[in-house]
């Protein structure tokens, strides 16, 4: 749950990247009004898809746009100022266009905006809202412009800020953590030669709820490699899990919009030697990341560090996909952590490391944990056991 | 899922709504996409809350514009005739803004645009696309000017052709409903009392997974009532069930866009005399609201219709919410079943009844199907049992 005190924080971190004569901002990414404002519609609510926008005045106040019943699907109250909600529907009057309303909402305010500079989010306020705003306030720069002054979008300049999560923003991954866990544990009882990949994620799905106590999201991988297919992914099949089979469970939990996103790999049977010697290579590169892992270390440091254990083992050719990236609102989000990215780590940063490895005539084996990033290392965020087996 | 034939005859109805002399249409509501093209991100993807774009033209090809990770989180492969993949991540460089990636796609395109008259979705296209585009596009006439001109978006007027629904649409709402009915009666299976609201909504999720055979959303109201609160709604709590509490499940299932919308209520133990009155009078409001449904009636009527049993009951002062309403890839849309509707019922409309009561010392009672308007009458989709209790 995100606080009142959080978003104050962020909100205050956005105005000190904007221009000075910056007095307003209408903020319209989902994801960027619950960073900023706690409002976030359920997604397993009938308002699924809909939308509100942030209006954001300097020393003024934030005021959340929304249609009524958008408003009514609200995960949490919204830590906000002011609201202006516009009636959609009222169970007597016919109604259609849903999008209609939320910009009425925007309307109620715009006199305020027009004479004043500020900055729109251009990458998800519609086109119809254009005739209620200035023009032009999409882009911006910071800087002098005799020292180059940069341009920024909002979009851009609020995904960068996202690197940096507060308290409340973990608090909530280490909720969607616990309940992914918890999933993985009952994977860990379950996965047995004649069982189906469909069954495996009934159950995760069956744990995760019981330990998230409220409707959650999982999505991601729940798919068996083995000797003849050593990669896949994506939603359970009812394929049957045959003897030495691997079940490679890479999944996020959503709750509250944050995401987890850590992997366990779990074997029907007896692992043979060559399995576990590849997942011994995962588990040693897993390990070398995580102790790597630390501010103004760059990427492709740690992308390195990740990939020399997984090269050592001989499969390394195999290992084609990142060694990790960021994760919160979105994923994969920055720092990414691949060989040639540009990105270098810094305290506040959650990531994940995920070494792979998917040997011909063997199988997949992926390993992952998520850490944050504090000022002198980094902490590891998911609480699930990685293992092939129970003993 | 969505087929070819059925894209192909939604985007030739479009058109035949649309000016003549219109030769390209930009679509981008994530609804509409799908409903146009079978392009649908899956929600429970990494990729949830990402877009992809539609560009139709007259007589020419039918477009997807997306970054190549949204395109891989489809549900399905696309009915179009060409895409428009922007790289946005490639496993080796860094990456911050995927919304650039998706504007990078459109300005491929641009250039067959710029000189044609076209149309766009000004309510779900962001402004960051106008520069792309040419101005003013967003709303169009139809009908000739000395007849009174009627001003569209496109937005209304496809929402207005969703009101039809095709026969993969129909099948697509008919595998969602058999799987919200294996949750209604796994609860009537499981409510007793003791139990909680949680726990029944646990055996209502699982049940909806073992017959939907993949990943699904679920949402609603899954709460239980009583003499003391006889009217409550939204997510399950722990609350425990006491002995003649009423648990009134009114929730949706989601498959491949399409949900349903159908409640049964549930009571802990045998229900006293009142309840059964109750639901008796909501079950004949259901049943002469059901017989009455053809094409030309008038919304208001059917709420008439269903309202007069309630009236009769004692109770009907407690029914202050709407008769039904259509549904389909969102809810409620069109036609809205209200005391004052504009709407008349149309062959090729699904909508939903749902008559409720909530006596003050007694309890709360919604009953609900769902239908589909035929030349006829009406054929109800929803396979449930109504019923208060197991005989």
């Amino acid at each position: 749950m995100l606080t009142r005190e959080g978003c104050q924080e962020r909100r205050q971190r956005l105005w000190s990247q904007l221009p000075a004569d910056t007095q307003w901002v209408l903020v319209a990414d989902p994801r960027h009004v619950y960073y900023l404002s706690g409002f976030l519609v359920q997604p397993l609510s009938f308002s699924v898809g809909e939308r509100g926008w942030l209006l954001l005045e300097r020393n003024g106040p934030a005021t959340l746009l929304a249609d009524n019943f958008t408003r009514r699907s609200a995960v949490a109250p919204p830590h906000v100022d002011a609201e202006e909600l516009e009636t959609w529907y009222d169970h007597r009057h016919s109604v259609i266009n849903r999008d209609h309303a939320l910009l009425a909402a925007l309307k109620r305010v715009a006199g305020r905006l027009l004479d004043r500079p500020g900055i729109i989010e251009e990458e998800a306020l519609p086109l119809h809202a254009s005739g209620y705003l200035p023009d032009a306030v999409g882009e911006f720069s910071c800087g002098e412009a005799d020292e180059g002054a940069q341009w920024h979008t909002l979009g851009s300049v609020l995904r960068r800020l996202r690197r940096n999560k507060h308290a409340d923003e973990v608090a909530t991954l280490e909720r969607a953590m616990r309940a992914c866990a918890a999933g993985h544990a009952a994977a860990l009882a379950t996965v047995a030669p004649g069982i189906t990949e469909f069954e495996v994620y009934q159950a995760i799905h069956a744990a995760v709820l019981a330990e998230a106590r409220h409707p959650v999201q999982i999505y991601g991988d729940f798919r068996s490699t083995n000797r003849a297919t050593p990669k896949r992914g994506g939603a359970p099949t009812d394929q049957v899990l045959a003897e030495g089979d691997l079940l490679l469970l890479d999944y996020s939990v959503i709750v509250d919009g944050y995401r987890s996103d850590f992997t366990n790999t779990v074997s029907a049977g007896p692992p043979s030697p060559e399995v576990q010697r590849m997942f011994d290579a995962c588990h040693e590169a897993l390990q070398a990341g995580a102790a790597a892992l630390r501010p103004g270390v760059r990427a492709v440091d740690i992308y390195e560090t990740v990939a020399a254990p997984l090269r050592q083992s001989g499969w390394g050719d195999t290992f084609t996909h990142h060694a990790g990236h960021g994760l919160g609102l979105a994923h994969p989000e920055p720092p990414i952590l691949v060989a040639e990215s540009a990105d270098v780590l810094e305290a506040g940063d959650v990531v994940t490391l995920e070494p792979g490895l998917y040997g011909p005539g063997v199988g997949g084996i992926r390993l992952e944990h998520n850490y944050l990033l504090t000022e002198t290392g980094a902490r590891c965020l998911s609480p699930h056991e990685l293992r092939l087996t129970l003993p």
